[in-house]
């Protein structure tokens, strides 16, 4: 694991939100996204060499609004970005961790991404994240 | 705010919780600290230009034993380092946001460190922190 690449939270009102982490952080956002796998919109802030990503669901499937049905607003997960997603993956998964996910899937902001169990990291959504080439 | 300095993890376990994520990050921990006036115990590890700090309460009053008395371990809060922490705090006093400690206090790791509400900064435990010249 590189870098701490981006800590996600989920918001329930994103432009709120967005208006209140452009103050608190005291920059705006670089970039907003639609990812239309995940059923989530998303907004990008850097700080530093991290990012802070609000994340709100666009639909009753989304992760997002499933996690907000469950528990109030506040920290979903915490991505790092890793060299090699499969190598990464195949390690943990020797270690016994649990993995969400089979196979790297499309992320948001370019990135091939796979989640690891809360369970398996002591209640912490993380997110594995690696950065497609162009 | 000019890095994600760290995010704070409360564990219930902390000699576990070390082995854990020394096998998740694939990096041992830098660093041991038992920081009195907070009544925990923390690990911090090194990802990229952040770290992992893992927290375990060491009395009844500490923040983190209160804390997992009401919620699984997981996610405590996220810092953000600045540069000028009472130039930060009077701002962010200035736009609304209510701050848990009136004046920067003393952390764990050679910072000064000042709390916003997590009803300010929707639902997360928000850290500034500085570090202490030598």
């Amino acid at each position: 694991m590189t870098n701490l690449e981006h800590l996600g939270l989920a918001v329930n009102d994103l432009e709120a939100a967005t208006a209140l982490y452009t103050t608190l952080l005291g920059a705006a956002p670089y970039k907003k996204e639609h990812v239309a796998s995940e059923n989530v919109d998303t907004v990008f802030f850097r700080v530093g060499g991290s990012k802070i990503e609000l994340l709100a669901g666009t639909s009753p499937d989304s992760a997002i609004t499933k996690f907000l049905a469950r528990k109030p607003e506040g920290i979903h997960h915490v991505a790092f970005e890793v060299d090699d997603i499969w190598a990464e993956m195949a390690r943990l998964r020797g270690e016994g961790f649990v993995l969400l996910n089979e196979e790297p899937k499309h992320g948001a902001d370019n990135k091939l991404v796979c989640f690891v169990h809360p369970k398996s990291a002591a209640g912490v959504l993380v997110e594995l994240c690696q950065t497609i080439a162009d």
